[in-house]
Parts: C-alpha cells; structure tokens; sequence
C-alpha cells in the first residue's frame, strides 16, 4: 500500500466547487496554520506537489505552484496598458501577490493594499512567501470593505485591480455591484483602467457574465482576457479589464512589456496580446463592448 | 444536511493526477457502465456539472463539459494548416471526439482511426455522443496497437494525430518513442503534419519536454500551442504541432477556418495563431525548434 494510502495517517482538503459535484482534493502532507477570523476560515497547509497552499473558506486562493500565474496576469496587463502608473489601489489580495507584481513597475509611487481582513495579512507575513513586499515603503494597507474604502477617493488612483474572493464567499459580493464598479470609475484618473478577476467559464460563467454586463454599463472599453490558474475551478481563468480611454491590445507599452518580462515567469509582450483571443463558447456569451 | 452529502448515498469518481497528491473528484450521479477489458478499465458514468464523463484505469478521457476544448484543438491546428488534407490518421481517440471533427473537413476523403482497445470503440459507439461519426462512410477502423500499424506505410497520409492516453497508463507508452515518431515522419506525404496531444506543464512537464525533444529529432518544424480542458490535469493542456515543411503561424487556411469557426465552439481563425504564444515558464523550456 503506498504511503500516502495508509488509513489514518493524512489529512485531506477538498475545494468543492460552485454546485458541489466537482472539485479538487490535495493531500495535506504539514498543517500550517487554521483561524476563523470575524470574516471567514483561514487554512494553510503543505502539498508535495503544489508547496504551501492559503485557502478562505474551503476555496484555495494561492498554492506555491501556480500562484505567479494568477498574479502576473491580474497585475501586468493593466500596468503595461497604462502610460505611466503613478497611483495603484489593490481591492483584496491580501496574500500580498498582486501587491509584489505592482512594485516590480519602478514608476509606482503608491500602492494601496484594501483589504477587509488585517487576519489575512497577518497570516500571510508570517506564512506565505507571497507577503515579500509588505515592507516595500511604497505599500500601503488599509483594513475596510473594498467598496466602502474607493467611495471617498476621486481622480485619485490610475490603476485599481480587483483581487477578491468568489461573489458568493464571505465579503466577496459587495465587489461586485454596479454600484462599486462606479466608484472605481470616479476614484481614476483621465487614463484609468480597472481590472478585475471574473471567475471561470464552465463552474461560475454565470458571474463572469453579470460582471461583464455591470462594468460594461459603467465604462466605454470592456475587454474580456484569460489565463492558466491550474488550482482554480476549471484551471482557466477570466479577467475583464476596463478602461476610460484605452485599449489595451493597441496600446500598451510593448517595449517596458518585453523587458520585464524576462524577470516573470508567466506573462510576456505577446501574451499581453494573445490573451485576449478567447474561444468561441466565451467570446459569443461577452458580446457588446467587446 | 445537503441531499449529496447524505452518507452511502453516492459514488464519487477520484482521478488522482501523477504523484497522487492532487486530484479530481466527481460524484457520480449515475454509473452507466463499467468494465475491464484485455488493457484497461472503462468507466462511464453522469456527474450533474459535467455531463457523461468516459474514464480508463481511473483517468478522465472526455465530459460532455468539456470534450470540444480538447478535440478542437487536437484537430483543427493541424488540419487548417495543411493546404489540402485527404488522408489522415487518428492514433487512439477510440471515443470519436476527434474523428468528428477531422470529418468536418469536406475534402478528407478517409479517415482512419487505429485504436487498440475494440472495447473502447464499442462502448463509444453504446454510450457516448461523441461517437456521432462512427457510421460515416469516410471513417475506416484499425484495431491494433498504433505503433505498429503506421510502419506499415509510406507517404500515406496528410495529417496524422495522436490522440493517445497518457505515456504512463496502459499501452499508451509506445506513442511516445522517438521510433514512432519516425515512423509517422515516413508515413506522412510531402506536405504532412504530424500532431499530438503532449500533457501539462504542471503534472506532467517532463513527459511533455520528452516529447517535444523527440519530435525535434525527427521533424524539422516542432511548434508546442496550449488549450484549456477544465477536467485533464491542471485544466492547462499541451499539443505539439510538426510538420515537414509547414509553418502553422505563418501557412494556415484563414478564411476557410474563419468560415468553419462559426460552427465550433472553441477553435476559431484568431486563436490559432494565438494558441502558439506560450507563457514564459513554458516557453524557455521547450527551447530549440520552436
């Protein structure tokens, strides 16, 4: 019997997803650290294949494996389409990933990291190797409702990216109304651009749709673009990056792209291209602003 | 307590990925058939998100979820690149999911499919709809072990696919040595293609460098491309695109793949160029001909 067959001796964790019939399950070879905060359960664990596993809630948020892919691609392809990103404001991610890919843009001068869990943050500085550039001078960290915190800025932040959890997990929904993808557009500059995680398109694509249609009623270019998370429901992941004025498949800054690109392990100049070809079953469903 | 969750009340189906520390799980709604045969083990059975799913020796072959994801993109990349494809061989892919779409082809005038389990095809043909094709009158059928068989010819073919199980599982190393691939060099015509479906970059990244190694030593064009199938490990997958003259990028049939796009539901004109730009962990490990 192998090993890690012997009953009794592991623990397991199962990410079900929406609907509950599917899932994943890792083994869990070291419990690291479990907490229910005010908001939600916080669990880290250890995995031979993926490394160290961060779950909310029973749903995985970063692995060491595949973390850099979620990371990279919620970051850089709006801050390769901005001109020059001064003013960055994080909504959730307080693992700190996003965080770290928006310091690498030696432009940014501020970057603020709203997230509604200081216990998250907490968790993560002492526990997840994605926390490295919580002491950056340049970070910032605010503990409040993401939706709440952006309704007193205007014209203030020319990037702000939507890092949170599932809409129907714990503090998740309230980012994403119409009412809060309002906010952001009056809390950005002339040439802002909002990006936002929008789930999946076979467990949550009825969420990935609502969320098209609410920011496409709040900003004149909605481009839909996807990547590989191998952890997430599905493996593949949609983003819908939204801007006032630019498009991001004409006019990024290929160059700076291509340069920093040899530094990252997921994203490159053409990626930032590419991943806005989606397959026809997607494409079809994000009509309109597209 | 929710209805699934009742104890005793369901099966669930694990499909354990390489190092069996993470996984797949699935309940099963309905087991439709089970079955051992001369090489492995079938199992067929309904899951309430993902529809029919077809498992050997425990590894999930198709869902109705997701089967196109995978057999588009096996078919279409290399069919649409050849300028006129006539002949052409399927190794493996006892289910028809490819053949079907091979077939919509109008100028294929035969369509092989060498599968060396009968018991497959059967149970395709009994239970699952992606054996649609099977009574086509251009579909011919080998029941023999693949590598075997493509020896037996000489610049027969325009297009070969190997629509294998994993290099690991039952018979399905012998289409992973540099021997086959030799092989089907020979068996192909002056314009053929050669493409296979060549794992994941998390799981099984070693298998998929093997192969495109061995490819490179017998082809002189090797070009890897990415697709997503949310139920094969990691959701992520690799196909390794050769051929002896042809470019896919640069030579493909735009407008008739445009044309056909409209009745597919993940391929279209766009992502066939856009499915060859690679993320950079990928790409700086399968250096050389690409």
């Amino acid at each position: 019997m192998p090993e890690k067959m012997i009953p009794g001796k592991h623990l397991w964790f199962f990410d079900y997803f929406p609907g509950g019939d599917v899932g994943l399950f890792m083994r869990i070879s070291n419990m690291v650290h479990s907490q229910q905060t005010r908001y939600q359960r916080i669990d880290i664990f250890d995995n031979p294949t993926l490394g160290r596993v961060f779950a909310l809630d029973g749903i995985t948020m970063t692995t060491d494996a595949d973390e850099f892919m979620y990371h990279e691609m919620l970051a850089h392809v709006p801050m390769f389409s901005h001109p020059n990103p001064v003013s960055v404001l994080i909504v959730g991610g307080g693992d700190g990933g996003t965080l770290r890919e928006v310091l690498r843009h030696p432009g940014v001068k501020r970057a603020v990291l709203c997230e509604i869990d200081e216990q998250v943050v907490e968790a993560a500085r002492q526990y997840l190797k994605t926390s490295e550039s919580f002491d950056d001078k340049r970070a910032e960290f605010a503990y409040e409702n993401g939706a709440d915190y952006v309704k007193r800025f205007k014209n203030e932040f020319d990037v702000i990216i939507i890092d949170s959890t599932d809409p129907t997990a714990g503090e998740g929904g309230h980012l994403f109304t119409q009412e809060f993808y309002k906010s952001c557009f009056d809390a950005l500059r002339e040439d802002g651009i909002l990006t936002v995680q929008a789930e999946n398109a076979l467990y949550d694509f009825g969420w990935t749709k609502i969320t098209h249609r609410r920011i496409s009623s709040v900003f004149p270019i909605v481009k839909a673009y996807q990547g590989f998370v191998p952890t997430y429901p599905s493996g593949y992941w949609l983003y819908i990056f939204a801007s006032k004025n630019i498009d991001p498949v004409e006019n990024f800054r290929y160059d700076d792209a291509k340069n920093m690109s040899q530094k990252l392990k997921y994203y490159n100049e053409e990626l930032h291209k590419a991943c806005f070809v989606l397959p026809n079953f997607i494409k079809n469903e994000l009509k309109g602003k597209m």
